[in-house]
């Protein structure tokens, strides 16, 4: 009952009844914006620093307000803060118990600022962190690759295509077509955290203020580059929110991708790899099995990541400006898509370092399947001046030939192959060897190991610029 | 230490070093799987009541599981049982403690039954009473708008296309449409239960079982129609979720309609409605705000059904048979959707049943806008046999005239209708107010207030005899 | 010029400028929507005898407007109709032709009616039958299986879960679970005819109609079981073409499972299947490949369905009623989702029925990897009456012997048994067999496979019901 | 027959059947990838050069295959190239017509490329020029909204927070919102067009090649920035097609936001603004409706956006490197939105040009609903220093009583006012005027017409900055 009344007051005299029990529970967000108490406290502080400094508020006030609220920082990070439900948000929890501590002078933070402002920063805040994580992780994955592409910058495996072996590639050239993914998706975390890089501070509910405020001093207190230019769309924007769930799609995509490939590895058949312990479990019923748990984890996960951008997509579909309490929903569907990218590239970092590897089964792979043949075309075109088609034809009446004969292409006797094209000759039998035709692949960005270990210098290179790139913010 | 050999013991004997902590954290289950609880004592109760009366385990083993497994379900209920994340999801612990109760009986629990049929039953329990749970909210959300379609059979407001007032149609009718909707819902959710009503319990693993269970015993215990009938499909299957996301983002599209017509209609340019105190909330610099948030996180809250839709679709992409760990990502979509669907549900009873109609503003701008255009062309094909598009243009040269003279169509004079066609007479006078436009739609399913009382009466019975229908079940 | 004034002219008198270029590219719908022809021409025919029949227009009126339409449907058939983007979709089209043809009369067709009712015909009509059209090829996929599983109930394989082997089974009973799945898929298409079997004619625009029609008598001369029951919602309702695409997308997620086999399975390490030439293709560069590109653009497909679900389930969020323009957006995701599905079922029977399977290779792949240790864990159970857990433990640490030996189970002495646990006789080796394994899995459901020829003769049972069923109605 | 053998050859002499009419109907592209042909045949024209240049084909090859390739450019622009679906797509269409027109020389402009890296470079090449018609779509939309702003900078509308009024805020201020959201949209398309700066051509199938190509060379003479740095993400790649569909998604979403606008502000109840004929239509059987089509379509499209991305990130989910055909249904995914996206910005952008705006309607609503509530409450706190929170609730209860009263705010008595608190005095009645309190909002970003105006100056400035570094690229 008083509870209630409690909560009426927030918003003034003017209600008659308390919420109804079901409206509470749709309505408050305090469950889970309490995540935000960090960013909402800081915020808090820069605000009055800055009441203080314009000589809005005394400088009195200003050193209740921060004790205060460094209190409440305290008893929060100790476990002893009671949030309550009733309260709604992380903001009015902090703001009550502020009046709690330090009486009417707690009445003067709300001063020149809304809730609108105030959720619009602390979730900009909350957001930008997360990126700068990420960006961490994917360094930290980077890292991994280029540790196991150097390794096995000259382990020849099969490069498919359609799940078909189709030409003979390395296994570092394989995790480097993964370091290019991410290190994609690291250039689109820092688009998107020098697009965000603008503090709501000083919009107000919607139309700016007539307290003679100095944005850009809270924007700078709080490590923004500048102010947002225009107060509406300030508090109607999440523009960074989607951005970072399409940005994690995307990243989640990969993953995927590289968990597809250790599932089908793993399996007897394929027998390329082997996960350790620390990656796979047991079965309750089949004790032999050793299942690629997080691989299959982590390809799942990207549905969920998918799921989280197509709901706040949803959300923000025809939605009029200023704010809504639609927007309300922008915060769990970032907080569960940026916990599970944690995971997943946390997850991810781990399994490619611990990857084991089995040269042997990917070299014989790589050589079964006729991995040569284009090779051999080459060759015809090269050496015998076929228009590449007629080699292409040439090579496929090879191919049949040795499929007919059960034998690999470099097993064909000189004179079946001079019966299918008088200008073969014995040099042919140099480029049907797997290694020859992995070591012949010099273009640049090709699979010769030589070309590889320079794709990972250059890639050791560029790391170190974007370590220092990121300091320097 | 001991708890790693305790996790890995779990597996067998087999494995060397414990799962790293970030392998734990993206493996485990028991955070969310708990909810199964219930269900899966439940189905344990009925799985040993079975191996008992086939013979597969003695009577004093079956006794003793049952007194361990409502021992371990009070402990739950309680808040006393300590789950644990080591033990990964709830058969683990729940296992793990019966042992501890109960010693080696506790084993034979899980002869003729792996964890992929467990889970399947589990999950599919839950599935079919939230589905319920959801049924049965519709018939209370239905029966709202029973109550105010009746007290507004009348009432007239605009019927919009486009949002531009089109024709005059009542209140009631506007409800009525709605009925439709949600009882379209409701028939989705029992084809849905319909479907999924057959018992995993004895699929095992994957391949079935040797043992000689009686799994129609089983599924009659646990109140399905029947076993499933394909071992592999049945530990593969996630049909059930899927439809059950699919019904609740349809069911959520719906609620989304209302909700922007609350938002809409509360606006102070609309005035249509007026929601309780119990159903909106205020300002913090405001004070004068009455904002829909009931209404607008109802709306927003599709986007979470949709995305979650979008997630295990996701997850289910591709998937090859039989279980993989992707599936264990089907829990916590269907988990969030649930809650949030049952918590739209009930957030719309409430403001159905609660809001306030401002029944002269509806009326007024129903009259507004040139809302009986149509029954003056109407008129003009009856009375005066003009073919429709010819009528339409007459019709449209009249309200032009209106529009001129800033009147409204029942303000023109006689003569100026004769300058625009000679064949209109006094008589058309009598179909260009509102509310004989209204009472004039007489059509089955049409407007007029007698006809949507009928409508009324009609669902009233159908929701007689769905209730009915239900118990029988 | 005067055809901008043809434009005008459609929507009366009042319009002073023409609609913009880039407007009739954004409005105009005659591009996709001319594919309704055969549904408008159909609804236009029944309404006018039913308006003639009431009485509401002349017999005579009624026999001109025939006469033309039936002109206008041989016109369209033949190719010669001339369609105009200025005449923005398929219902002005039909009727400006048919004024030209039959002059005034055509006029009065439109009694009674909107286009918004029209629409709502007209689509709804063709969704019904595209529903009829995959429950047709459903059928025909389930026969292909049927075939192919009887074929293949005794041919052993590996069951997989995590895709690492688990225990034998039958490809015949892994064919089998794919029938009910598309089993599952038929029910929820029957479902959704039942719930749209509703007939929209005579909602009008929104609100009913004021002239004497009979709303059963078109609803039963097209073919619907009755007419809708609420006017507002029969012409804001898209519910049929939501049911629609969720159904497709989890029929679509079945298919991509299957596909992805497909694709596993034929790569060289695998090799359990062999596509026929008319399911794959070669490459333009290597000669020798033989890609399984109709299982994977069947996999890829799912992808355009889940987003022509999302797209749609997005236009109708929040939407307002009754008509908005924004469901002109529904018509090109159903068209083209249909005609996505229609091939995907089509290129998926041809698949299924064209398979060379390679048992040689299954059954190998089925005996390794320890694929009997549950069957050593049930036979402790059984046999020597180890609880379940205990019976676990001693078959992983015989795998891991076995793992050690890089021997299977059944070659491990007695002796190294017997040191593992003393109640192992010499009886433990009959179960150890991959074909003794399949055989004892006898459960209703499992894979033995006396089993599975009892599940495939139930379902040939169920598709002769199915057939009269659909006949019947 | 003799074309099922053309379509065999394509692939090597090794198929002995042709491929099924539904392989033919899932598998060809043609009928969607001949959009590609003018970057198909540019990219052959740079590749051929390369090719002479470096003494891989012969100059008098070379000079012959340009000559053919210029020769069917012109005859697909003229409408004279038959295109075959045996062909399957767009590059052997073209392949095989330079054979005839050419003989031999044709077979040698395929040295040292694959289908892989040639459909990659035409995709890119295409994707590229749609996101430079992006940014100059938004270039003209953005200036459309300058023009209107400044128009604007002083008309009085009501801020809306859940579309509630809020506070006064100016239309000018209004529009400069979207400004701001428009503005992200372009940086994040420059981004995306820096991130897939690089070339594909000499990936040939995934390995890169042993042929001495120069990637620098065909990479600037293709104009982008340099060659791709590894082959087999190369091919595997289609990052650049995600990031623009989630480019198109975000803006999308913007433009949905201001058509919601539109169509509400369109209804009589607000009356805020007219379209124009141009980008509204009427109605057939309600001839007076001025429906807001072009708003309601673009906020529809939204849902097509959307739509398109989810069935991409699903297609590329889980895919295994390199090339599998499941990426052939990248293309239709990405045309739509192309065609959806760039259509939406010019409806938008001619709808923002045309909008007839009601200030008078505007200003009036904007006074209001006690719309300076919030301004009576900064006065309290600035005027007599009280803390906030007893500001706001000093202003909810003059609130409540003009409530009563049914006046605003300005028109109570000041003895009324002094009653509810002592500290109120005639000046109040300065900042309680709609213009005085939008006039007040003075902060950085805020809403008085002085700082929209600098807004406006500000973003003149950065657009031609813009326009310059666009043209610089």
């Amino acid at each position: 009952m008083s509870e209630n009344k409690a909560s009426n007051r927030m918003w003034g005299g003017r209600f008659a009844s308390g919420p109804d029990a079901v409206m509470e529970a749709i309505n408050a967000s305090i469950g889970f914006d309490k995540k935000l108490y960090a960013q909402d406290i800081r915020g808090s502080l820069a605000h009055a620093a800055m009441l203080a400094q314009t000589g809005i508020i005394s400088a009195e006030d200003e050193r209740k307000i921060a004790h205060g609220l460094n209190t409440i920082l305290s008893e929060i990070e100790a476990g002893t803060f009671e949030f309550s439900a009733k309260l709604e948000d992380i903001h009015m929890n902090v703001e009550a118990r502020l009046a709690e501590l330090i009486g009417p002078a707690a009445g003067r933070l709300h001063t020149a600022r809304s809730r609108n402002d105030q959720v619009a920063l602390d979730f900009r805040l909350w957001v930008k962190e997360e990126l700068q994580r990420v960006d961490a992780a994917l360094g930290g994955l980077l890292e991994a690759f280029l540790v196991r592409a150097e390794e096995h910058a000259a382990t020849v495996m099969p490069g498919f295509t359609h799940l078909q072996t189709a030409q003979p590639v390395t296994f570092g050239h394989h995790l480097m077509a993964y370091v290019e993914m991410f290190g994609r998706d690291r250039s689109r975390v820092r688009d998107a955290i020098d697009r965000l890089d603008e503090c709501p501070l000083g919009a107000a509910a919607l139309a700016g203020t007539g307290f003679p405020v100095d944005r850009h001093m809270t924007a700078k207190a709080l490590g923004f580059r500048e102010p947002t230019r225009n107060s509406i769309d300030t508090v109607s924007d999440r523009d960074f929110a989607l951005e970072f769930l399409s940005v994690a799609a995307i990243c989640a995509t990969h993953l995927s991708r590289l968990a597809e490939e250790i599932v089908v590895w793993s399996t007897p058949q394929f027998g390329f790899v082997r996960l350790s312990d620390a990656f796979s479990t047991g079965s309750s019923i089949m004790p032999q099995k050793k299942n690629p748990d997080a691989a299959e984890l982590i390809r799942a996960k990207t549905g969920r990541i998918n799921g989280g951008l197509v709901g706040l997509l949803t959300v923000m579909k025809g939605l009029p400006l200023a704010y809504s309490k639609d927007m309300q929903e922008d915060k769990e569907a970032i907080f569960d898509a940026a916990e599970t990218l944690d995971l997943m590239l946390a997850a991810m970092t781990g399994m490619v370092g611990d990857l084991e590897v089995n040269s042997r089964a990917m070299r014989k792979a790589a050589g079964s399947g006729f991995s040569t043949a284009t090779d051999l075309a080459d060759w015809l075109v090269r050496e015998a001046s076929l228009p590449f088609r007629e080699a292409h034809h040439v090579t496929g009446r090879a191919v049949a030939l040795a499929e007919e004969r059960k034998c690999g292409l470099e097993k064909l006797p000189l004179d079946d192959l001079k019966a299918i094209h008088p200008a073969v000759t014995d040099g042919v039998y140099s480029v049907l060897s797997v290694m020859n035709s992995v070591k012949s692949r010099t273009s640049y960005g090709g699979t010769a190991p030589a070309e590889v270990r320079r794709q990972i210098r250059a890639w050791r290179k560029r790391l170190k610029a974007d370590a220092t790139a990121m300091k320097r913010r």
